[in-house]
């Protein structure tokens, strides 16, 4: 039985922090160290680097997720060691988990197998607190829009129209549709609200896309948290929340540092929802690491029809990040069910389904195209996988022009990305990345919306009712037309379907729903289901979390 | 104009905290680092300390408080750096300061003037993450009730008896009285239910009265979440949160480590809502600290009818603390304030006024002698207090064989705390020290409150309605008749009306409610209104909170 990944992590040879660090030429008083493993990096260290020249940016995406699994994080964990393998001074950028979805579902989120990140379990549970600090900077906003109407509400701020709720990092359905201020005149005035997990804050999405201390602040400012019975925005900054908002999340906001299995070196920072936010680690960590590293490999979320598309259009074109390649994760099994494959029977090789499931992987390989930066596909190989499965993809890839490169990292670490390091390092060499994004800022935002949905999702069109359209006109009017669109979509299809899988096209892509995120900058289009508060399932994983005698977690992967 | 604390706090020459560890013979990896001066000391390391002689413990309380402000916490930290100047092995047990309250009132609680502890700031804001695992754990069982109710109720919880609530360290009164689970089918059964600050929540007080994990676990199983229609009660390990909750909570347990502003060491750690609670700092620091120093100085909150009683009668009875001295901080303003005077008036000088408001010293210094322990009253002297005034305190606490010794620690650190320093070592040499708590585990629950009611508050005796005191026998029968109980009381007056000062004797203390705390081990007597979410004023201290141009924080402290 081969170990898992808890047990490989226990294994890792650790080394010190500031060892890590070293690789990078960063002086040991750079880091501000949570424990011996865990550091964030200062600010002053950070501005210092500002007048060095900036690495190559690599992003990591996938085809359309299936219960089969892709394996992106582990992918990226992969190619960073790689890319060290081969000789580079490389480094990683990654999203930080959520611990609410720990007790849901078994499973950690720092790779896995011989590419993870570690401390993997403080990085899964605690971590360095950011997401403690971002639910904490977001409910101060909550109590201080309610603390505001309760002494009097000089803003005049509708009750009815209060958009902004409340956080917790944590699966809680109870906590979707609530009541609050009820229990008489002390405790204010009852109103219908609820609760999100903090990863779809608008808190964390203003925190990933931050620019510095300054910009944070800013940013908190601009978000717009009720309206007045006037339909007149209320902003953050009118309740005077963003200062002691960004003095809670002032350390936090500096990039937290760790290693992987095989001591190189990884940021990871941030993790805003995929859906109602874009989904990419953050802006800080992110630079930061192009100055300190020649090569930096990225992820985003989802498949790469979003996390693709709004790193692209929300995350590189609002930090001007220039990325040089793109490696798109797929496997033989995911392969299969896009070509229509039960999950219990993937084990089984199966060359025709993975033939048929490749429309979906082409389809993300032509996308990737009309943003100018050159793709090469990482097959992230499982036990199982055939010979013939493999030579069907790569055979397949070519016809397109891109090169489908077999990684092992997962059963043999940096041994098993060699040729995808190498193959990305040429990608980049040849120096044909020309990255732009996908549609103007000028373009009306109905028409960026309607441009994804074509280009990306291959759909006829987008549809939305009149209010929805006049909704985006008004923002128009306010000022806010220059701002990318933010997908809310499923991720499972390129339709709003999720059980369409494959490629559909000359679908409709129905716009319910569209929100303001102001101070983030991008306008959330919501097409289907979104659901902003996870549930525990009838198991949860909790039930079986302890501590062991040894004083080992048990359970939690 | 004197220089505020958070100004003397960035003038303060801080040690690398391993430099403070060293002061105590604690090998540097012994501690887990949190930045450069803050650290968490290590389980394996407090675990070979074992065997050690314990080190002598000194309480730190307080008259019955008043907005004129005692400085417990001021005069803790001014005595702890006394004893080192005067060339003991010393360190200091405090709270740790809930993050809530700051966006309120204008204020930090680590200390004051030149008695303080640092880093202030990051003390004030998250520090080392504790509330906020304190916080994931708790609201973490709060959804696996909730989940198992969603998921068929096997356990048959009445939804109308889930005493369990959940927390959020914030202020914010519209949380106080919810109701939860609307929006239909998915989100599950609506019921009411609330939120109070984090430091209210009973795994707070678990935290703080836990010897090591497994007691923890243990103790976090014995929480009563809820009851069944048959008024059965349905325990956290009956849902198997105990563990997930222990996996939150593993860090946290370990006692925070920094240093005074003249570099001694103090454990920071724990801070339980002093009225439904014990409010004391944890039993895990405090333990430790007596293995590591030969002289501890800790606190408990309010005055001491309630800090030192539950000091006494929960947190020493339950840990086995055997406390050699107390402090009782009295000011001249304060008494003032006990005799009449109104707090403009203050800065008056007005002996008469202080020789009446000595009747409530004079109650405190006859409560602490029926626990056994020798006590010396510090006067915390402000600038305006007069020389008859102070003269006024020690003629008469000298005719109730106890010494007053004027400290002047705010103004000038350690060398204000010399005399008193000396007198502390002088009463512990003496020998005179032979703790008990006030009243048997043996006696039946009801007597046990009514004897901190007439021993303690100076009452005629407690009354209850029959529902009280069946409610009482129940818990005996369950087996629950051996803790001790927890007064729940106003901390203004010995008795439950805030506003009668000074000494009243001779009046009824009604409980109102009571409340078991099974995992924490104690029974809460609820005698007037209990607040456990408070709200923001009307001028939050937040809307002047912000980061200035150099990064610094403004308007916290």
């Amino acid at each position: 039985m081969p170990k898992s990944d808890i047990e490989i992590a226990r294994e890792a040879n650790v080394k010190p922090i500031t060892e890590i660090g070293a690789k990078l030429d960063m002086p040991a008083d750079a880091l501000m160290q949570y424990g011996p493993s865990k550091a964030k990096v200062s600010f002053e260290y950070l501005e210092s680097l500002k007048s060095k020249s900036d690495g190559k940016l690599i992003l990591v995406t996938a085809i359309s997720p299936t219960p089969a699994g892709e394996g992106k994080t582990t992918t990226t964990v992969g190619l960073g060691d790689g890319l060290n393998r081969i000789g580079k001074k490389a480094m990683i950028c990654l999203r930080e988990p959520s611990l609410g979805p720990c007790f849901g579902m078994k499973g950690g989120a720092a790779g896995g197998g011989y590419a993870q990140v570690v401390p993997m379990e403080d990085i899964n549970l605690h971590f360095t607190g950011d997401f403690h600090a971002i639910t904490s900077a977001h409910n101060l906003l909550s109590a201080l829009i309610d603390n505001h109407i309760y002494w009097g509400n000089e803003l005049g701020i509708d009750e009815r129209r209060v958009s902004w709720r409340r956080v917790l990092d944590m699966n809680d359905r109870a906590l979707r549709d609530t009541v609050t201020s009820l229990g008489g005149v002390a405790n204010g005035f009852p109103r219908q609200t609820g609760f999100d997990i903090t990863v779809a804050s608008e808190v964390m999405a203003i925190f990933c896309l931050a620019d510095g201390l300054e910009d944070l602040q800013k940013r908190l400012g601009d978000i717009v948290v009720a309206y007045t019975r006037e339909r007149k925005p209320i902003y953050c900054r009118d309740l005077k929340a963003e200062g002691p908002m960004t003095v809670l999340l002032k350390d936090a906001l500096m990039p937290n540092f760790v290693q992987t299995l095989e001591n190189n070196p990884a940021f990871i920072h941030g993790g805003p929802f995929a859906n109602i936010a874009h989904g990419c680690n953050s802006v800080s960590a992110t630079k930061s690491a192009l100055k300190l590293a020649d090569y930096v490999v990225t992820e985003a979320g989802f498949g790469a029809d979003l996390g693709a598309e709004k790193f692209f259009d929300i995350k590189c074109r609002k930090a001007g990040l220039k990325p040089e390649a793109v490696v798109i994760v797929a496997t033989v099994r995911a392969l299969k069910m896009h070509g229509g494959v039960a999950k219990d029977a993937l084990g089984d090789e199966n060359v025709d389904a993975v033939k048929k499931g490749l429309e979906n992987l082409g389809r993300h390989i032509a996308n990737i195209a009309k943003f100018g930066v050159p793709a090469v596909v990482g097959i992230n190989r499982f036990i199982k996988d055939s010979e013939a499965e493999l030579a069907a993809i790569q055979a397949f890839t070519q016809t397109l022009g891109v090169d489908a490169v077999v990684c092992e990292h997962w059963g043999k670490g940096s041994e098993g990305t060699e040729e995808l390091a190498n193959k990305v390092v040429g990608l980049i060499d040849s120096g044909k990345a020309d990255f732009k994004p996908l549609y103007d800022d000028a373009l009306p935002l109905y028409d960026k919306i309607n441009t994804v949905a074509q280009q990306i999702y291959g759909a006829e069109e987008a549809v939305a009712d009149k209010k929805v359209r006049d909704q985006l006109k008004q923002w128009e009017d306010a000022g806010y037309g220059h701002l990318p669109v933010c997908m809310a979509k499923t991720q499972y299809s390129f339709s709003t379907d999720p059980n369409l899988r494959g490629a559909p096209s000359g679908h409709k892509v129905p716009v319910r729903e569209v929100r303001l995120s102001a101070g983030a900058g991008f306008i959330v289009a919501i097409c289907g289901e979104i659901m902003t508060m996870p549930g525990l399932p009838r198991v949860p994983a909790a039930n079986s979390i302890h501590l062991d005698e040894a004083g080992l977690i048990q359970g939690l992967f």
